[in-house]
């Protein structure tokens, strides 16, 4: 075992207790409502927590890329939801990865893609099927839920086919709230804005098996509703700055941050330079519409410990800049260089998406284990 | 050969002959100079590129991680410069790479390192030698040119031990400049600034055999001082549109790019959803601040053709939202579901960084060639 002070820097370090804790509230939450969950696995890219996520949740997990089913099934999951709208020239690889231990749904918002799905499993024999994906806002892909013509048109096609399962939506807007009346009433209209696409395919016939919502705050607010069949989240493993901004979590509850080596000191504009940049820390401003702006991270001391107002001010490729909060009267710490500093994300899965492996520690801040990640579509 | 519509996205795609001529802009502008340049390895991190830069400028490199120092050394590069301020628990693996074909240099800005490098030589025999880190402007690590008392300090110390190679500095605040007349003053700036260093030091007994500036905007602009004993740039082999918006090149001669399949067309919004995300572009907005913000990046079609006013205007993880820039009269290009379009990237180190190899492309946009690509520290 290693203590942080013996590895290479930067680096990312999850507190393995606080990794349990994040998946065992999901868990107690999920089963007192006795609903699905399927985990994300966008966020975590690991082999060893996904297999975490089968024990606790059961083996179905939704991906943002074809990398993660390709890298993760051998862990068992069986049931795969790609997230992305699906494009005709990526049929071909996803089919690669079906069996009969492993059925794959992809999304669609348009007729022309659901024939073509429908096309390539008469001509392949690939049976990959399919979720019409919802959209609330407008903000990206998706079909509105009161778009009868076009969500019966998909939905027939599908259906005829032997395709469909249902319907999914997400409630990205909810990563820009504050509170949990804002949260609950944002859950609330998910729920219901799936629930008329539901309904309205019912009425003609299509009836969807899956009936997938979420965003980790939604499932953590304390609306419930049992017409949904499931719910999806993604962060909630490790959570971050941003996910305590919208107050579904506390900062002393963020599972991971990035370790880093205070490389000199600047007198000058009273700050320490570290060798975490937004190469480590990815550029992810988050916290900037939030009421406590982060910066680029919060830092904390080698063992965990919070260093009140004392945050990430700037990065450059390979330089963090830590100073103190602007108008706060907190004091940078006492440190020299070669010591190091651990710093919070903004957003976990842009800072975990920087590095290649996850340093486990234990309650004593020792490496106990080493856990590969991946990138890549 | 595979045309673009034919490989997986998102994706990076290198046009070979803008590469080429990039390369052959500074080439001709150091020779013409008669001045030694040494490329900055973290923008390309790449074998294949690293080659050509051995062949036209000779084996020296400088690198922003170790990991850049072990995966290219073999490439045949003899001296390398690491550019993060060197902290001691690196200096074990840095040794590793040492041969009597391989000399590394490190930057140090204070005293303690400087005898933390001397100690290391003296307890184990590794020789790394070290230059001083100036600073211009307090924004990082770094030494003030004229704070004497330190410069002597760190060069003398070095110096008995025969660790002392010279200075080191970098014109940072260029990439916030837009006119040439800026950049002159920005690279006489930077010249006049390590060259009183180097008096300082000379006036000591403590002479730099090597005096190293540089930044692709400072080497690029008009200025040229032949005390300088070489010049130092990175982005300059793809340059991008941060660069564009400085004014150093033009934005058709931006070599790199990321092919993206369209997913979703919403008519609502008036937007062309894209599968490449902050995943794929990175998060980098540095044409914000500038006279032309391009968002997330520029737009183009397949065969590299720019399409006016079209940008990026938001990310999500994997997804990318595509409209006409606020305030233009242009419109969409007519595009299906399937089709791809290829994106110029805010930041070129950023946007590479997020993928782990690059597709290279003739005049014919054909993929002749995919060369791997690292991250990592």
């Amino acid at each position: 075992m290693q203590n942080l002070k013996e590895i290479f820097t930067p680096c990312l370090v999850i507190d393995k207790s606080k990794l349990s804790k994040n998946i065992q509230r999901i868990k107690s939450l999920v089963s007192k409502r006795k609903i699905n969950f399927r985990p994300h696995l966008k966020t975590v890219k690991c082999k060893e927590i996904t297999k975490t996520f089968i024990d606790e949740f059961g083996s179905s997990a939704m991906v943002s890329t074809i990398e993660e089913i390709e890298q993760l099934k051998e862990c068992g999951i069986n049931d795969f939801l790609y997230s992305v709208a699906i494009v005709p020239n990526k049929l071909n690889r996803i089919a690669k990865s079906l069996s009969k231990n492993c059925e794959i749904t992809v999304s669609v918002d348009h007729i022309s893609m659901a024939q073509e799905l429908v096309n390539f499993y008469k001509n392949t024999g690939s049976k990959i099927s399919a979720v019409i994906e919802l959209d609330f806002d407008g903000h990206r892909s998706g079909i509105r839920p009161k778009a009868k013509q076009q969500l019966c048109e998909i939905g027939k096609c599908l259906s005829d086919a032997g395709l469909f399962r249902g319907v999914m939506s997400h409630a990205g807007e909810s990563y820009s709230l504050s509170n949990n009346k804002e949260l609950i009433k944002c859950a609330k209209n998910e729920a219901d804005q799936t629930l008329l696409a539901v309904s309205i395919l019912k009425e003609a016939s299509i009836d969807c098996e899956l009936v997938t919502i979420g965003s980790t705050p939604t499932v953590l607010s304390d609306y419930q509703n049992n017409e949904i069949t499931e719910l999806r989240a993604g962060v909630f493993a490790f959570f971050d700055l941003v996910q305590a901004g919208v107050g579904i979590c506390r900062v002393e509850e963020i599972a991971l941050s990035v370790l880093t080596s205070v490389i000199s000191i600047n007198k000058e504009i009273d700050a320490i330079i570290v060798d975490a940049g937004w190469m480590a820390l990815s550029r992810d401003r988050g916290t900037s519409s939030q009421k406590f702006d982060y910066g680029y991270g919060q830092v904390c001391f080698e063992n965990g410990e919070l260093i009140d107002d004392v945050i990430v001010t700037n990065v450059q490729q390979e330089h963090g800049i830590i100073q103190v909060r602007k108008g706060s009267n907190a004091k940078l710490p006492d440190i020299k260089t070669g010591e190091v500093l651990r710093i919070l994300p903004n957003h976990a899965c842009a800072t975990a998406a920087a590095h290649s492996s996850y340093n486990v520690i234990n309650n004593k801040n020792e490496v106990t284990e080493v856990w590969d990640r991946f990138n890549g579509w």
